[in-house]
């Protein structure tokens, strides 16, 4: 592999990620992510709202439940309505009634998981076998081709694009194109695509040089990503190349393994090398275990869909709740008075009760799963309130036996 | 028919209804329906929580969008969840939140419509052909005998079970069960159906005095429902029927005819002989037009699934819009910046542009029929603000160009 030295100085001139507070004892940090849009506290959670909504709810409903930051998919938005359209509305803040900081993937992610993110738990190695991806044409060292999933028209997404994309989308932070490994392939086809991903990197840095006058919504921060696969010495030489690089932050992706140790593993593979001074991102992990464990290895900031897609199955994440969650559509719901959460200091939370809740769900009433999503989202947000007063006040391995006693 | 005296005094002195202006010119009224959940202004618009649930909506988005008065129907919910888990949970207020006034209806109308209330149009006379109810499986003078479409078992609905499914349901206002007959049936049949309905109203009077410990929610007041389809002689004879019986209220229910000449004559036949001090409520009828025909009529509520049904097909209701609603999947909304109404005093009315519900209807986000159902509801209501106003100013028919222009 081979790295070169990049001189140049990319303006981030309305970002500032400053390290306020380290944990000795447990190995978290706290910070403060300045954006264009506020500053949010680390560690923190960044809600999906994959087609320019989160799913189920409003903006109203995200400020209710205290979210900070959210995140949108650039693979959905450039299929529909189109990064033009976005940017013709003045950018996602805009577009979508959201005010605060936002995220946008490359689309890389989902291109490489079937198009419509079905190949996720693959991808992130919750199970082997073959890599069908049906939609996916053809990777090459410009990019990859794939068919979309609203028209079938053929598209082709590169570093160039994916940046231009983003630039018209307009959320605060971005992520570089990558391409992401799935579990099953070998480690020199990993590192080849690692490779490619690192040249994907710096034509993503050159064009976002080039594409300031692109920007739909005012000043934007890249971050590189770490792939790797499950191979220490390709995450360390991923990690290093977005150390060397004039990214602002660092995001870890790809396959981190099939079991909690490996992914543990290999996630502290990738820390031992990241930007010390960087705000780290990782991508599409976000279980309330995954907080716990991996705040402690530095990380800043997650994402998972998990929150919104469990309420739309009918389950609440739940403080000190078994597994973390409960399953409203349990029969043993139906005569229980009491609300999911009365301390979660939201109406979803505390007004209603699992007997109502559990009926929605037999109802097949929509408003459920509505009400379920804000929960879970409060809770989420509430856990990362609690995760960061933990860090400040050297708790953290006491908050973790509240939320997920053995 | 023969109508029998009733001497029973039923005890509504938790309820009251005080006409309090008359508009001669245009022939509407105004009035205070006070019930123990609050007292609300007439003429007004009850929204319909089907299942205990307004579609899409939680009770705190009715509240934001100025709802004074919801209801439920007794059909799904004697199905799911069951009026004795319903009463355990004190009462529907409680058990869904909503801590305003609250009407059910007696199941009458959705056994007759199919089972879900596909018949519905039929029973209003929007079609004709055949009556064909596959749930529906008998109609004695007992009562009537249909499958559940939940689970299949057979279930009979009667005047008494209906009224104890109402007073376990708790609603302040409800209706008395009756046979709700469809449009192609002809007048013998409809003559002896009003005329069981005539005996079942007053088997209702009677299961209503004998069961006030069945209450969940303390009071309720009891609508007596004139049947009798399109003809003038059998709606005066049940509509006298009504005024004779000690009902609080009264209901124009059951086929209205197929045009909007025929709905208007039949509903005329029936408010030219109803009690002139009792609130009148205009079942499954709301849409703007029709409120503003039926106002002048006298009636003082309303009710329709029309402001969430049309929201989950993308049909939002606007103030002078060519045939009231304007349908946000078209096309020309693509890059239309504009909110859907400026001055509709709710979020979802004028925080998002039309091209951003256009795009949440084209990528199937829940976001875009809910916040489009919270537009209608704060639309509707809205509107009987305004048409309560344009009474008392005597301004109904400006009013009535600005909402429907020619």
């Amino acid at each position: 592999m081979n790295i070169k030295k990049k001189g140049s100085a990319l303006d981030y001139s309305a970002f500032k990620f400053e390290i306020t507070h380290r944990d000795e004892k447990s190995g978290a940090r706290l910070g403060l992510l300045k954006t264009p849009h506020g500053t949010i506290e680390t560690p923190n959670y960044i809600f999906c709202g994959t087609k320019a909504a989160i799913k189920n709810l409003s903006p109203n409903h995200m400020r209710e439940a205290k979210t900070d930051i959210i995140l949108s998919n650039t693979y959905h938005l450039m299929l529909q309505p189109g990064a033009d359209l976005v940017a013709e509305m003045g950018g996602l803040h805009k577009f979508m009634g959201w005010n605060g900081p936002m995220l946008t993937d490359s689309g890389g992610f989902q291109v490489f998981s079937l198009g419509e993110g079905t190949m996720a738990n693959e991808i992130k190695g919750k199970n082997s076998g073959k890599h069908e991806n049906k939609n996916l044409m053809e990777i090459t060292e410009e990019g990859c081709t794939f068919r979309s999933y609203v028209d079938g028209r053929k598209i082709t997404l590169t570093p160039e694009s994916s940046v231009e994309i983003q630039r018209k989308l307009g959320a605060d932070l971005f992520m570089q194109f990558d391409e992401c490994t799935p579990y099953h392939v070998d480690k020199d086809y990993t590192a080849r695509s690692m490779d490619m991903s690192i040249r994907w990197g710096d034509r993503c840095l050159q064009t976002f040089e080039n594409t300031y006058d692109l920007a739909s919504a005012g000043p934007q921060a890249m971050y590189g990503i770490v792939q790797g696969g499950v191979y220490e010495d390709l995450r360390r030489d991923s990690a290093e190349y977005t150390k060397d690089r004039p990214f602002f932050g660092t995001a870890i992706g790809g396959c981190l393994g099939g079991t909690d140790e490996e992914m543990q593993a290999i996630a502290q593979h990738s820390m031992n090398h990241v930007h010390p001074d960087r705000p780290v991102h990782f991508l599409g992990i976000g279980q309330v275990k995954d907080v716990f464990t991996f705040v402690r290895m530095g990380i800043d900031t997650f994402d998972c869909v998990i929150p919104t897609r469990l309420a739309r199955h009918g389950v609440a994440i739940v403080k000190g709740a078994p597994g973390e969650t409960i399953n409203l559509k349990n029969a043993k719901y139906r005569h229980d008075k009491t609300p999911i959460d009365a301390d979660n200091g939201v109406a979803a939370s505390t007004d209603f009760s699992k007997a109502y809740l559990h009926h929605l769900l037999k109802a097949k009433e929509l408003l459920g799963p509505q009400l379920i999503a804000q929960h879970n989202v409060a809770t989420i947000n509430r856990l990362m309130r609690e995760v960061r007063a933990a860090i400040k006040n050297g708790t953290l391995d006491e908050l973790e036996k509240e939320w997920l006693p053995a």
